[in-house]
């Protein structure tokens, strides 16, 4: 199934709704594209590396007679624009978002939006530690994977054509509950950037010389890099996941510091030995 | 200065023993490279690669009548082979180590050797996931940083001669106290694979599917495949450094648990805020 769009409207120019702009262009799957924003400079930005045509400050007046509406905002504004959109936008509308987390933004639009729900959650999981319109590039999307939201309200066709989108810009897409999404990616993405910042954190407190730092750390911190606001939003939005993970992070490092209190050596190998088995399986290698 | 050992004898003969045999063989810095292992099949497998000429299952035996000992065995064994060889070698013989913790053995070495000190520490900042003498490379140490022992009971010629050995096969020396090195690996290497073993661990449990598995995971995790054995030993000889460390990251750990239980937006932005100026500044960039 391929789709074209005749009018798409992206709030957020910054990476992700850069490069959907740019990717949609490329691949003559939009007409037409307004982008949205709160600030001027960025939208001027997006539409002279040619991601968007037109530019909007205002979300409502933007999203008129769109056909397409991709929210690419942080994850805690993601719900504010659904209620701001609800009554402006005509019911065929098709509208989906990029946030990180779906559980709280999918059960808002179950609960708030017109049936048959055109609203479908999509994480796609693309972007890097870059952000703003400047990084946005036509194939942020191609090889990635996105994920999208299985809901029985959701409007099959909808559904379609924003799988056919995903794909249409080079994603493979994996659909999931907005429930296990948010589980799984606590633990696979949340979780690991908590720890991240607070290894930066114990590290930073050795004040050690740079010249003697390895690869290790550079690799094991490398998503401490990404924007404390995007990272705040997120553990937000998947907050009792998020904590769930956190018990289990402090249950295991607990468990090491004992195993290391006693010198337990054969503790603390099982240990490693699970983890690098744990990581394994988890990357299904 | 360039220095040419006449018989190099190599304790240990896996990815970092084997591939310092070829690295000497390939710059001209030794005559003769004997290698000694407790299996012989290792010892084999080093030799058909070319990294050492001569093969011994007998410490004693293999290190005689060498001019330089290096001792490439796990952190853990290092103390254990400095006692076998004490009264088995001429006290001109210079004798390094590549362990990964240093003040133990420094400290043992210092306590039990001949003076005027001819063995000198070395922790060598390469390798990786991969272990054992089939993935030796004689460009192993090359661009790499070379952390070398000061202690002002070494003799300071068999000092120079270590700083040149490793300089030699290409890489960059750093001299530091073995205290200040152990500290410092604490929270830059040893706590960062403890962390991402506690991740992998944390994240195994929500089992996901692995094409949900961005790639943050992957490299937040990547050191966790490292050897158990080779992390153990490295843990159990940097107990108490490390052990403060695993207190401050739980502290860390907590923080977030606290402002996310609290739903605490600008303090949870601050921990990401500060953990990626952390990391920035660790990193020097």
């Amino acid at each position: 199934m391929k789709t074209r769009f005749q009018r798409v409207a992206i709030i957020g120019v910054g990476l992700l709704g850069g490069s959907l702009g740019l990717a949609l262009k490329q691949h003559g799957l939009a007409a037409h594209v307004v982008g949205i924003g709160r600030r001027q400079a960025s939208l001027n930005m997006a539409k002279d590396v040619g991601a968007i045509d037109e530019t909007f400050l205002d979300v409502r007046q933007g999203a008129a007679g769109a056909d397409l509406i991709a929210i690419c905002t942080p994850a805690q504004d993601v719900i504010h624009q659904l209620d701001t959109l609800r009554d402006a936008v005509d019911p065929e509308t098709i509208v989906t978002d990029v946030a990180s987390t779906k559980a709280s933004i999918c059960a808002h639009a179950t609960a708030t939006w017109p049936q048959p729900l055109r609203f479908i959650g999509s994480h796609p999981m693309a972007g890097s530690e870059k952000f703003g319109p400047a990084h946005a590039r036509a194939d942020l999307y191609e090889g990635s994977v996105c994920l999208v939201e299985t809901n029985e309200l959701a409007d099959p066709v909808s559904r379609d054509q924003i799988v056919a989108l995903w794909e249409g810009v080079g994603a493979r897409v994996v659909n999931v509950s907005p429930e296990e999404h948010d589980a799984i990616l606590a633990r696979t993405s949340h979780l690991p950037h908590v720890a991240a910042a607070a290894v930066a954190l114990a590290a930073i407190r050795c004040a050690p010389d740079s010249a003697m730092v390895g690869p290790g750390f550079r690799d094991t911190t490398r998503v401490a890099d990404g924007r404390a606001e995007l990272w705040r939003d997120i553990c937000l939005t998947n907050r009792d996941a998020l904590l769930e993970g956190l018990e289990d992070l402090q249950q295991t490092l607990h468990d090491f510091q004992s195993a290391l209190e006693h010198s337990d050596s054969a503790t603390l190998e099982q240990l490693f030995q699970d983890g690098r088995e744990a990581r394994r399986k988890v990357l299904g290698s």
